[in-house]
């Protein structure tokens, strides 16, 4: 029972600022453990509202300096570059409208940005920012959480492996009830900038969940999406973005894939399940039991293939804080994209490639995601036609 | 722990002669078994096999006599319609392209008819077969057995008494592995007739598990297909029908929902689920795990409704032999369709309508399948246009 | 696909009777359809009730002839026995009780007897039965039905072939919530004489369901229990025999094991569990999900073998009638029971031995379970200190 | 889909020490990151091994300040003591033996302790230990962690609420496989002190998970246990200390239960279960997918409550951090300790009481675990006797 993966022997924290994320987020609150799970980020400076109070409010309450709360973030860009030990990395935690102009003033004084998905909430910014993203000495990383769980890494590592054959099919789903009502016409924030489209994009589920599916599925099967079609449907009287979406997808190599993304199914709290199919065997993976694979090679017993146990190799070890049976949970599997991120970081700082096993999701990670919002729009907009990515 | 369900005090056994079903044949013996346990059939006559002499050695394996033993159905439902004593019912579990031409000859005789599913095929085929069931005195009862698992006829009882609300999602799959490989080039018979067009008809995978994953979520749903897009595709080499179908169902009212039946999923055996989703709750049920329901009334705690147990009403208990924590399986629900189509044929030969609690399904049901594979094939040859059903 | 197990090519039918099983009574109903399933029998006599009015109507009811319908068990055996066409064998499914002296008198006339657990209701019973049985012609089989389930089959094969290595632990536990108020108090006629003292035994829960436990554990392991400490308790205020029995096991040659049944646990309504473990590896079964065994090779992945499925052998095969993903159940593992006694009984009929593969549990199974229960309640009397069985 | 649970709205985070926990530790990284999940802590001081130059080591890895990096923890109980900024708290994560000498040096200097557990290798040093707690201002936190789960906290919730009526059964285990094999004869370090009773104590298994196991069933139901009858077993060939524990268990108001410990059985990584029922209902709960607890109220539906979902109260919302469907863990559950025991070490600060809804276990939680296991070894030497606790 040794234990596999993190070592938290860290040294001198990363200096980590915030945009968004005030009172009312959730997923600022994530970032903000996430980062500090292994100890390798200190949060010392925030942008954390739109609205100036609420940004003082926020950063008081998180302990930061007064002097480093901003209002705003162009502020706190221009600021901290300066700042002899101003931060080396920036979370943007915004509703998505405000991913692209707050990264464009980080990036371009080479502070790292990590950065919410969608990665924005148009496809003229996902371009935009994917170039800029290129171009820059700073990294860029898109939380793309699920693609670090332990057990979502052993399923790549294994699809590479050839484990499964060649890939004939990619089943993904990732299913919400929170919206079954009209949720955005309480108090609810969440549900607010979620369904509206200014501040959300095209994209409703299929933007806030429905990326994250295809991310996921382009991530363990390693292929690529060429066509899809797609039915996009918004089933809550007065709600402007969709709540559910079908899609049938077809992959370079003629792998195919269905992907649902929804809402409005009770019962269903944050189901993320990825299975996909081989010649030679098949994966199955479940977000709500991430400690857990399920692989078959064809002909032969299902195994339950744990993290941390027999037949879980390296590529789930690495990003691992403790023995098989110990659960990790969906924080831990943030954390990891956060200390993926801390070693390209100090890599980069010493002058060094990044390490070929660290892996996170890129901006052009982050531009096929809203090039497949955008794809599933425009399928559905002309009834569900055969559309090209991209 | 009352005895819920079946009584057994039978009287007098009704008489079932049965085509096809002969050695190497998978779904006959499943038949058999299925008239033996509610204890309400004897099996008397057979046409067992298209090979005469196929058809005499399984004849006299089961234990007919000689005189009842045919080598052809014509010829057996001639004599048996003179007997006195002649069959009152006729299973038929051939290939597929034998339905009608087999149903029609024991139809036009008045003899009550059980037949396995697809229900013909072509769908010429189909709407002959429906006609002449409309028109005929005897009963046409095709074995969508999946439809008579308790805690299904439980599922549709829930939907139908307003517990969901107004019905938005079906989403069903039927997934298994056993054609990963070229099964077919070997001499595995149940492989070489399901992957004959001749035999099978235009569908392969979508007509053989694709029909049940239709009708079920027909029945459950209560809701009537409009409009599917499909995507047929035969991923073998060499196949000559399909092995994995997606396909996007839109239904009358405004539900949508999603149907994904393949043969080429590793780890997959016999995987049929149903989930529905309405305005007020959802439902889960799966095939292999069949005493079990999941309702989420939307707001409150999921709960597992039990075969038999709280919350499992009288639908589920009038199909139901056993109590809760005695599972029964596939071979039950299976009997329970002849248990039924047994009740209409009692009910029948006493001049009374059938019961009204009394459910199989029909003719009409057979139609919808089968028309529901052509759609497919239909769509999927168009570039996944939607199109009509029917 | 194939269809592995049960041969449905039946001859002639075994004449049965049956003795109990009348209205009102649970597991005559399961006996009967547990005879039909394969085809093996017929059932043609009965003394259903000990009270001749009732015999009668559930004798009519059944469709047994007039004057096979029996006001008791002695002229039955006599009439039968004399009769040209008498029954083969006889059902005995009366409150346990009555076990001894029904089997007394058709085993003396050479009846082969299928008997319901425990086999009796004393262990001064449960000696002479076996005594007798030792001397009779005729066969005596216990339904402990429970370990002619296909994957209880498997893992005994399992243990058998050293998988496991030499066994170490058998953790077992039979539970159920049916008792958790005083159901005896109202008209429940189950409850009322399971637990009547006089009609049951000294064990309650542990007669009725811990022995299933018990022969399980035993069947499974291979192993004997040499002694046991136990703690036998009764929770419902005014119940006159224990609801819930903790006992500890020591079997021979040192391994250890846990029993448990229980029928106060709201929340379980036939939790039937095994886990053996050994040097090498683990098994893992319940009853409620009965076509799957997990087995744990140490230091390997879990598998989840399933009924059919790769890794499961001739063990399970031949007791099983469908592929896997096709659930079987309580009924079929029952039937199980009678398609073994159907092999012994005709190869007893055809001067041959009873075929080796044949298993079902005799009557030094049925001595064994007594000398459970009254081990049990002398551990418990003596404050739990460890008793020899036998 | 609001954010229940922690606040991350921290201030000035607390200054912590550790003894033990260097390299090769497991339990000492666990403690590290459950003090920074939520902010609470910063780690400043450490006397990581009982080998010098291995504490050096470790310290200027966990990037401790060389001057608060020491020897041994008595020396460094004596400065911090003195330091202005000297730590607050201190973890000890060292072998059972050295907890009491540890925590006596840091107690004594009025530094709060948080041990792991169990508290002490032998009765008298525990009861040494809980009373220098009692009289110490310095508050004593022991971890264990497993009560700190939400749905534990629910959990206990429900039974104090009276949803489960009287409490008759509290059923529990805890298994795992790693020692199946004589793990300690090689070079794990882990296996090597967890085997010698010099370092562990008495209790082998019993100790190291049965204490977690006891401790969990008491915290849940409310209950005492008052005596027991234990059978301790040593399989593994040259083993020192016992490898698997059977115990009955009789509880004050005569509820009873059975506990079983093992680290010998394959398949198990780390099995912690409970059950719990009452005359009402029943509640099962498993630590290998913590965010879920079956509640069936007797009669009516299996309820599956989720961390956060309908039906899981504020109880274990205070303990959550992200809504239900994200899956929290193990690391979080032991964070969970650390930060009710940050709120007390507070309040302590502020000279206010620890504030009611602020749970930990306690030295005399730990005495009780000492007894537990003192009780079990003098049970199983007397032939599994019932012996009284404490």
């Amino acid at each position: 029972m040794a234990i596999t993966g993190r070592n938290d022997t860290t040294g001198r924290r990363l200096r980590l600022g915030m945009v968004g994320g005030g009172k009312d987020a959730f997923i600022g609150a994530v970032h903000r453990i996430a980062s500090r799970i292994d100890g390798e980020y200190e949060l010392v400076a925030g942008a954390l509202s739109s609205t100036p109070e609420r940004a003082r409010e926020s950063g008081t309450a998180l302990g930061l300096a007064p002097e480093r709360i901003y209002d705003d973030f162009k502020s706190m860009a221009i600021r901290e570059a300066r700042l002899k030990n101003g931060i080396e990395a920036v979370a943007i935690v915004t509703p998505n409208h405000m991913h692209y102009p707050a990264a464009r003033e980080f990036l371009k004084r080479g502070i790292h940005v990590i950065c919410d998905k969608p990665m924005t909430s148009t496809l003229s910014d996902a371009r935009k920012l994917a170039k800029l993203a290129d171009s820059s000495d700073a990294l860029f990383v898109l939380t793309h959480n699920y693609t670090s769980y332990p057990m979502v890494r052993h399923a790549r590592a294994l699809v590479e492996s050839g484990a499964l054959g060649k890939i004939r099919l990619a089943q993904v789903e990732y299913v919400q009830d929170w919206l079954t009502e009209a949720e955005e016409q309480g108090d609810n924030k969440q549900a607010q900038w979620r369904t509206d489209p200014e501040r959300s994009g095209a994209g409703g589920c299929v933007g806030d969940i429905g990326t994250h599916a295809f991310n996921l599925a382009s991530f363990v099967s390693g292929l690529t999406v060429e066509r899809l079609s797609a039915d996009v449907t918004s089933f809550v009287a007065g709600r402007q973005v969709d709540d559910n979406t079908q899609v049938m997808l077809r992959f370079d190599g003629g792998a195919k894939g269905m992907l649902w993304a929804s809402q409005v199914a009770p019962g269903n709290e944050n189901t993320l399940r990825l299975r996909i199919y081989g010649e030679k065997g098949g994966l199955d993976w479940s977000q709500e039991d991430p400690n857990y694979l399920w692989f078959t090679p064809f002909g032969q017993e299902k195994r339950l293939i744990t993290r941390g146990g027999a037949g879980s190799g390296e590529a789930a070890g690495r990003v691992s804080r403790v023995p098989p049976g110990h659960p990790e949970g969906y924080l831990e599997g943030f954390a990891n994209i956060y200390t993926e991120a801390a070693r390209a970081i100090r890599a980069h700082a010493a002058g060094e490639p990044v390490p070929q096993e660290v892996i996170f999701p890129t901006a052009q990670d982050g531009l096929l995601g809203v090039s497949f919002i955008d794809a599933c729009v425009r399928s559905s907009a002309r009834d569900s036609a055969w559309v090209k990515m991209g």
